[in-house]
């Protein structure tokens, strides 16, 4: 029993229909696994996969515009919106795309999870300062908060891995869903984007719902505990959402994503004493709970001192240093994956974090954060930065509209 | 709710008597999402991971060894074993290894799969042909089913991602258990192997029992619908494991494991026709049926000609020069994986196929089958093999003995 794929489903209940169906259906159809194949709505307020219950799996990818044409750049991000909203529901990039067409032209889906259902698919859309550049006659709309990042002390950038002129952000359950997602995008936009550059990352490492389990990241440590949740509605439109009158109109209820390819040297910190990597974190490495607390979702106490008079939360720990405390009450949405890319050629694994947030102004949270994390965090000798990018992402489509509609507009 | 995680484990059953049970344990565990968290048998006459229903990721990593002390490597594989044996359990790779060990010490286990359960994970060893060239006294080991490949036509071989003495096949439902595995085994080596090069897999490809459905590829295709099958137990004798006579002894049980990174020109290939891609796989695209039949598992009929006088499975059609009659009736079990590492540089997904065979000999049976594919299949065009390895499986590991006990005995 594989569940209801996307061509049966799409049999069963006709394009326009399901679609329109589908952002109430959660749980509706069956996964492979028995799972419940959850469906994201693709419109609303706000974009899918921000908030969203952070899903397990993801494929990060950031395009070049290839073309110069302001009208080409539209169509397509009209073009990609219908074929995102219908991936999300689980359906095919096209009606009838991978079998049913025109079988003397090229299938307008390439068909891998034409057996798989949503799995709770979202994809979210950025733009890249350099879109803002000239080319489309955007110069003027681009928003102060899409600041360019500065070089952060440590910093070793590979070009190929950095920046662009959009991004899509696939989060899925099942891999293989997500991928096809990104490769259908990019095959729609043949001719028109390149892809930059992609990144996948095969276990989460932040809630974004307390329906969620802290995961752990490649240095073994609980990760993303005191995230914002989806559930803190007042703290997300103070730190996630572009509120009206930020910046330009376009993006309220928008945000800011910061991406930072993060190579872990975990051959070094596995050779680092458990004292050692708990006083980096500034946690417990067991259950995750803060120096000087018995339980993961204690308050961090940044004064608590031991009984020889030394804080309990070193100096150095990476969570006194990003603690929102040290940044006038700062926080991000976190949305991090772990990754492993094969190896580095020196015989260790190339793993890392790739670590993505959301900010309503860059400005005043990833940036100040990121620079006193990279001067001071005792962590930052186990870590490289290696890819890093910025994009905003804007609000949520409505309906009728397409991905970017209030910046084209 | 989290399942019983490896810590827990432990504490309720102590560490002995946990590995004991666990064999016959599975579905013992409820894993983070509901479902069933199996526990894969380590010990037997054949090792694991070869027959075993194919789980959903992989992570394969092939090692250099650095030391040149034949005790060296025997103690690295005893030591192995033991972390081997555990982790397949679902627990730490050494007793209260995260963070129960003297706290001043490096951890023994890395921890990130502190709460995550067994998901079936399976590690299969294998012997590349370098492990024989005289540094352990082996050489005369060397079975010679234990080919050199040959060189393919169109072969573009990395050597950064080919050969290597060691390899471990991880196998799991949840990828960051099968990272994990390598990682500890990475960190126990250090100092006699390191990584020559590591692969992730996200999707697996092939059936390996009746008890699945067939996935697709990344060209869109059911993959691995003829494959052989844990229930075919005599065509496994047959075609997967070295009988007794077949060469030095120490291999009976054992199988020859060919692994081929085959990256994919999916974007070349989506703009192929329907009809094309489906007249160089040889099968319909939405059922996987072979051409004349209407459902997946009809049996492949070579002679049958459409009423145009032309054979419907084309003379150069992938699934006519892998048949068996071509061969002689060889046959393989196939265990590849769909991978997506990034980018090419070039505007394009780095995606494919990561090809994973096991053969009772390889000379007679995938070197050539891969010969008369690279010359001839219609499909090599959108193919690219730009990495290679054939490794010596040795048989299963009996209680009491390490991996290849049978080698160094």
């Amino acid at each position: 029993m594989t569940g209801v794929s996307r061509r049966r489903l799409f049999g069963m209940t006709g394009g326009a229909l399901a679609i329109a169906g589908a952002g109430a259906g959660a749980g509706y159809f069956t996964g492979r696994q028995g799972e419940p194949a959850q469906v994201e709505p693709f419109r609303g307020a706000h974009q899918a996969g921000i908030t969203t219950p952070a899903q397990d799996r993801m494929h990060f990818v950031a395009f070049d515009v290839t073309t110069t044409d302001r009208g080409e750049l539209v169509d397509l991000l009209r073009e990609w919106t219908q074929a995102a909203e219908r991936m999300t529901a689980g359906l095919e990039a096209v009606e009838n795309g991978a079998v049913g067409g025109v079988a003397e032209a090229p299938p307008g889906d390439t068909g891998e999870a034409l057996d798989l259902p949503a799995s709770s698919l979202t994809l979210t859309i950025g733009f890249g300062p350099s879109l803002f550049d000239g080319r489309f006659g955007l110069a003027d709309r681009r928003p102060p908060a899409l600041a360019d990042l500065p070089h952060f002390p440590g910093d070793n950038l590979d070009p190929a891995r950095s920046g662009g002129d959009l991004c899509v952000q696939a989060c899925a359950n099942d891999p293989q869903v997500a991928v096809h997602a990104v490769r259908n995008l990019a095959r729609i936009g043949f001719g028109r984007v390149a892809v930059r550059w992609s990144q996948l990352g095969f276990g989460r490492t932040s809630t974004t719902s307390r329906s969620q389990t802290t995961p752990r990241n490649l240095f073994g440590f609980k990760d993303g505990t005191n995230n914002l949740k989806a559930e803190d509605t007042a703290e997300l439109d103070q730190h996630v959402w572009v509120q009206p009158g930020d910046g330009p109109q376009w993006m309220a209820g928008g945000s800011y994503l910061v991406a930072r390819r993060i190579r872990m040297h975990i051959e070094t910190w596995d050779r680092a004493p458990l004292t050692e990597q708990e006083a980096i974190v500034g946690r417990t490495k067991g259950s995750g709970a803060p120096h000087g607390a018995a339980e993961e979702f204690a308050p961090v106490d940044l004064k608590a001192k031991g009984s020889d008079g030394e804080p309990l939360i070193a100096d150095n720990a990476h969570i006194r240093l990003a603690a929102p405390e040290r940044h006038g009450g700062a926080r991000m949405l976190r949305r991090g994956y772990n990754f492993t890319d094969g190896s580095d050629g020196l015989g260790r694994l190339d793993a890392g974090l790739f670590f993505v947030c959301f900010n309503r102004d860059p400005r005043t949270q990833f940036i100040p954060v990121q620079n006193l994390l990279a001067k001071k965090d005792a962590m930052s000798e186990y870590l490289e930065h290696n890819g890093s990018a910025i994009f905003a992402c804007p609000p949520g489509v409505q309906p009728g509209e397409h991905w970017g509609q209030s910046l084209f507009a």
